[in-house]
């Protein structure tokens, strides 16, 4: 058997404690699949003291990544602290350039220095690996990278974070408020205690802007991600949605359009027969339309210790299974100095199906107001629902649903129906994405 | 730029074709993801005559598979000849140990030549990748072979035949016998002239019997998968399915018992809230439940030039861009020469609810008959239907949905009712399959 695959792994809170149970507990079964054993050699993380319930006598401890990055005896660099970005930055360049492979789960990283890294593995011809950075335990860097090499991508979207999927849920199935479900998911873990880079769309735009750069064979542009969260969505939504035939669901969403690539996170309406509707609680899932395929979709778990660890391994069993001295393995699907410059498309620009609630005084004439002003903006309504999904005697709920517009004229038509003063609140919209015929 | 790697195609069809095509039409697009051209240098097939909408010039012609295998300039045979086994074992096979990797869509040659073929390609350090021979496009064998490594997998099953999903499905939602939805299948090209290999589920078995090795790291066993097809499948137990929360599909099953792995293809009852529930037409699904993951869960389309195509091509991928002079690829995920001997779990030995469907004279004493012999096989109840489902003053339905109990019970009390003579009609009886919450 060929010598074994020597890895540092630096960060050791739960994903980098389960990386090194389950390389210890499972040693045999990965040693016959890889033809060589995959060893952790050198660990790095702050407490030394700390119980993580892992045997590391005889693995070489740093306190610091940075110096584990220069670690000749290492072959693999596994990058799992999260945070601290700028530390996580520079052991991540120092092990490439030192000649490490290099396997990370860092979204935050990536996202800002994806393309720079990218280049210096390609130069130096090792490979840098992310499968646990974008849908923890699903697949679908490998998917895009490796088996969709033919295909054409033209359309991506998915649930990229299980946070808000677990929210979204909940106020569907059990009919509670935003802030209620939040505060369940606090208390079962699926919520940080500071959970706004979850519900903010935040987590959902770093994996999205890995999968666009992935699908479209563009530099990665963080910046140019569309964000909303999901802290605006109301039960009078979920409801109003069910009842016409939609599920809401924070999508990420990439595609190309005439102007150029739309990257998206929102709130939307996806038709309640279409497979990502049915994809519950803190699942993932994955679609990606192509010219060859139509689409392919990946469901699983997108988070926790264990699915983490077993994209993580995943990535390094791809290492230790290769044997030649260089590697070619553009770490983004095309060379990282063949990308091409991301060209954003506007969100004014976007075309589709809205839904629109407005709370209105309940006197006469304010529906036709409305209607007057979605005609002068050229917006076409496919349903139109007034009830009073409040108990309350002076104010309505009018819920339209628009046939393809852009976002401009919705924006216009809003804010001319707001100037007219028969809005109680603000007016919602959600986007509606459409879906291929199932 | 790397020298291109040479491909030599066998079999012009439909995917063949295919294949020769995308390659030339995605030659730069390739180049840059690979680092190195994929060029077809060789084909064989039968007609040279034919017209295939490719140009040939400038490539070699081969009236014979096996001569092409022995071509020694091609690095990579790619088989796509389907149908006879002979010719096609001797090519592959001659290919292999002429040092060619060879690229395959040919189910029934690795249910049935699988391990033997995989021992020479190890032996060689080529590779013999078969993405396209499961799931069509769906990147399954790869999500197996590679993203996998770390995990235990319990039980895979899924709906590996587009033929028969679309019958099911057109059954379902338009009500029309199974004999009317093969035709259209056939009027469709869902369906071949004789659909006897796709309805009686052996298509869906040469799939399972691959999918079972890669999952418990066994020799592949075609014949010990327990085969049923959907020609039995009524429009009564569609519609019964239906009112009790469920839906018909064919799925292959395999699964880890005490007493051995368990291979199945049969008609199987889904909870209509399931995701696998939710596959419909040609499309194929496939869950795979893991220790680290949970259930993964994968979907796209099954068949089709474009789709097979797709998927060779990315097999076709993964050996342009290994570079090396020995190649580490277990074909099988783990080691032909390692892989444990099949253990079959007999199908009487299976536990599980059912659905059962009587036809029985409507008499008195009838049900307290069927009860009785339930009991005595100690079959728990968890629903009973019992209706006038067909118009007809003289004879009843009775449905019933078993709690979980044996196939020998099962068979042993429909034996004891059929024998108390009952019965208008044979009975039905379509196994339940549990899945996890979604």
């Amino acid at each position: 058997m060929a010598e074994a695959l020597k890895v540092g792994v630096a960060g050791l809170g739960t994903v980098g404690a389960s990386v090194v149970r389950v390389l210890c507990e499972k040693a045999n079964s990965l040693a016959c699949q890889c033809g060589r054993s995959i060893k952790v050699v050198a660990v790095s993380a702050r407490d030394k003291g700390r119980d993580r319930g892992i045997d590391l006598s005889n693995i070489r401890w740093f306190d610091s990544p940075v110096e584990m990055a220069a670690f000749d005896e290492i072959d693999v660099f596994v990058e799992l602290i999260g945070g601290e970005l700028d530390i996580v930055y520079t052991a991540v360049k120092s092990a490439l350039e030192a000649g490490h492979h290099v396997v990370t789960a860092n979204k935050a990283l990536l996202a800002r220095y994806g393309v720079e890294l990218a280049i210096i593995a390609e130069q130096k011809g090792v490979f840098l690996h992310f499968e646990a950075a974008v849908a923890g335990g699903i697949p679908v860097v490998k998917a895009m990278r490796e088996s969709l090499v033919s295909n054409h991508i033209s359309r991506i979207y998915g649930i990229l974070n299980g946070t808000c999927n677990y929210i979204l849920t909940r106020m569907f199935t059990e009919g509670f408020s935003f802030k209620d479900c939040l505060a369940d998911a606090q208390r079962l873990g699926y919520a940080e205690a500071d959970p706004t880079f979850d519900i903010e769309g935040n987590d959902t735009a770093h994996k999205l802007a890995l999968l666009t750069s992935l699908a479209f064979g563009t530099a990665i542009s963080l910046d140019d991600v569309y964000v909303e969260g999901i802290h605006n969505i109301s039960q009078i939504d979920i409801r109003a949605a069910d009842e016409l035939g939609y599920r809401i669901k924070l999508l990420g969403v990439a595609l190309k359009t005439d102007s150029g690539i739309e990257q998206r996170v929102h709130p939307t309406m996806v038709p309640t027969s279409s497979m990502i509707a049915q994809i519950n609680g803190v699942t993932n899932a994955l679609s990606i339309q192509s010219d060859l395929l139509g689409e392919l979709l990946f469901s699983g778990p997108g988070a926790g210790g264990m699915a983490t660890a077993s994209a993580v391994i995943g990535d390094l069993a791809d290492i230790a299974k290769a044997r030649s001295g260089f590697h070619y393995a553009p770490v983004l699907r095309r060379p990282a100095l063949e990308l091409a410059p991301h060209k954003k498309a506007r969100i004014s620009h976007h075309a589709g199906g809205y839904f629109i609630r407005l709370n209105v005084h309940d006197r006469a004439g304010v529906f036709a107001a409305v209607a007057r002003h979605m005609a002068d903006n050229h917006i076409s309504l496919e349903s139109i629902v007034q009830r009073p999904f409040i108990e309350n005697q002076i104010e309505k709920t009018i819920i339209l649903i628009t046939h393809e517009t852009t976002e401009v004229n919705v924006r216009q038509a809003l804010a001319e129906i707001e100037k007219d003063g028969h809005l109680v609140a603000k007016s919602q919209f959600i986007r509606i994405e459409r879906m291929a015929e199932n």
